[in-house]
């Protein structure tokens, strides 16, 4: 085509709705004045109805894509502890949550547009070929081919492709990542990237030049048509929001995938 | 018309997947066989995922209509105490159920046909104007003008009514009634009608007569588009199958109202 | 006797350890510096088992009493939804909590010295004479005689009372007070003091003089051998640092009842 | 000694106290006929406050041990998913449920003689040696030297043995074990041993002659100072009467070791 090389559009996603009743955690007024999608607790890690509804109203008013941030029932563990569960009984969690965050999206004007793995499940369903299958099977039953948000070469990715339904990559601009591409864990050193100036400058260069720098110093090319970003740190408001301006400023068009 | 009178059709509807997790408590399988609309508990004062799923596939394999049985949250107590929920909250928390069931009903090529309070919030539901409009501001939310099934003249149905959605009314073979109308509660004597025989000439009376017999001997006209039969009880899967036997031997349809 | 009168000592208590998992809400380590008596969350409004441990083993270090804040179990509404708990369950539900508490004391080598309801069930046991009983009821199958917080003149002193528990006063010196003693209800505008000179003023009052100003300007007497303090609120830390030193500088020794 | 020589005592133990609120699973009250030692399900898989109460009364009544039956907290999945419990919360969360536990057996009369994990949390302290000494961190932190009841050559009895905690052993009657005396794994055929007769056979065999045939048919030596009978299977309770009585028969003392 002759129309002039302009850099891919970006999303921005955050965890959102992560309080539980009485409490809060991420800070949703905020963060939803700066992502494009937002990644909604269901009420198996967090999220009580009324945050549920209150999010996609903010959402819906903002027009920030609504996506089923699914978890393991857990919580007393905020879901971060992997957990054995049969794969058919995930499958119908998975139904069931976004089933729940649909009405309240639905009530908003909105839909489920997506869904995201939370936590020990998302970590599980990177190489967990049998959960992930599981998590799709879950998706499927829902019967809206929504697309699914992960790591690039997951097995989450694999399932949701070799089932038809479209993947969105992600990145994460404050992790470390290993020569072959993948997150540095985190109970290794290093494995969080605290200076915000890295971060805003690992969030260009991964958004931009879909590269990243390892922690070995060698260049590593990363897929990412979204980038995370946290909202339960102090400092993660206004973090997210230089992103947004610089990634706007290197003209990177702030958008979502769906 | 010139056409032949006709008894009007009954409903039989009972409360399904009452178990949760490894607990089992309703006969779902059997009863599935036998009623006409059923009450399927969306996980909040019983029901998990999977049962929700099996309960609503055999449902749709059977033609019986699919509802949500709402609750409070309370698993420990089975929804069965009290709870001064505000109303938003409450509302919200109806909200999140019926999506929840709505999920798995679309998956069985089924939908969710109507709404039913469960325990305590269906016994509050009954003169606390509040907490029944809080019911009905849950149903609004989802979207479908979904019919409400609950006892004539209470607060439920007034709400239900005055915002529009189409009201069922219900009666209980197996209760005694007062002169008045109403049940009489359980925590009085003989509250409770436990000889088959009489359940069954009642069920017979209500829906062919409108009619029951009070505990002062008198008759009492009861509008009842649909029998609630109980199906935790041992004896219950039979007692209903009579029921149906012999309302159908007495010339009156079992049919949903949905 | 010829000693020189002196004023009595007062109690400082707060709510503490009222997170739960990867939630936080009570400034468990700063107000452990500040207060005589620590009502711990027992896991059924708030705290989990880790936060248990750690705030006993804090309390123990510098002296704290350790008291348990027993509560509705109700996860989602914090312990503030009124719920109608049959008696024998309520009562059973206190025991338990009592003992898992009981247990983290221990092992940080203090005890359980006291019961103090939470929320809603402290708000019920004012008037409601069956809940305060079995409030009472399950303190007693503990064992050992438990000295019971609580507002004076509350169904639940006259049941701890009855049973030969030891009851303790408290007074709240940021809550309006009405001209016979009781507490202005939250719904009412002016029932929370936001001003803190105004609510130092109204603690030394309480300690030392044991009158508080009511709603209407008259001078109402109040029993309170220890004060409540808020721990959820900014500025809730410096306010109890500053009740502390300005009794203390008063001459009102800070102590424990137990 | 010049005394004849006599077979070892046996103790029976079997899970009891497994329902929740509404829920009922286990045959409590014709258990603790037959039983010496119930596992009481402590709130975390299984098991409500009353429930536990009601079992320890009874217990007490009968003279049969009372164990706390920890577990994984996972009302959904009856604590058989195996959970990543990171070790410090694990070893909180057993202490709570030993101290919840206490209360009611002190209130009963008796005390919590003994530990035993549940379902995932005693699977995976077969072989994973942080999970099981993170539960024996657990029952330390509650101070009572209380023996540990699991499977010889355990990391768990490793664990509490390496503690100085007393450990107990016991063999399932109705498991098929390999040659190396281990259990067959429920996924493989032949796990279960259903026919009466043979569990009958092989809980004599393995209390008098400490050992049992494998499935290859050899001859396996095992330690059982306990033998565990299942509670919630239809003809639980008959069969675990002729399992006692044929012992007794066999001039085999059922005895708890507590």
């Amino acid at each position: 085509m002759s129309q002039p090389v302009s850099p891919a559009p970006v999303d921005l996603n955050a965890d959102l709705g992560e309080g539980f009743g009485h409490w809060r955690l991420t800070e949703d007024e905020a963060l939803l004045s700066v992502v494009t999608s937002a990644n909604v607790a269901c009420g198996f890690h967090a999220g009580d109805p009324s945050t549920m509804r209150r999010v996609c109203e903010t959402a819906a008013e903002r027009g920030v894509t609504v996506g089923a941030q699914v978890s393991y029932r857990d919580l007393a563990g905020f879901g971060r502890r992997a957990m054995d569960v049969p794969p058919r009984e995930l499958a119908d969690e998975v139904t069931y949550q976004i089933g729940a965050l649909e009405a309240f999206a639905r009530a908003a004007g909105t839909r489920v547009s997506y869904v995201k793995p939370h936590g020990a499940l998302y970590n599980r369903c990177v190489r967990d070929a049998s959960q992930a299958a599981a998590v799709i099977e879950g998706v499927l039953a829902f019967g809206t081919p929504l697309p699914v948000l992960g790591l690039p070469g997951s097995r989450l990715h694999e399932a949701a492709a070799g089932a038809g339904l479209p993947v969105v990559t992600e990145a994460f601009a404050d992790r470390a990542y290993t020569p072959e591409g993948t997150l540095v864990p985190r109970t290794e050193p290093g494995a969080v990237v605290h200076d915000p100036d890295e971060v805003v400058k690992r969030a260009l260069s991964m958004a931009r030049d879909h590269v990243v720098t390892a922690v070995d110093g060698s260049s590593v090319e990363i897929a990412a048509r979204s980038l995370c970003l946290h909202g339960d740190t102090p400092g993660a408001v206004a973090l997210a929001r230089r992103v947004h301006a610089e990634l706007t400023a290197a003209g990177i068009e702030v958008r979502s995938f769906a």
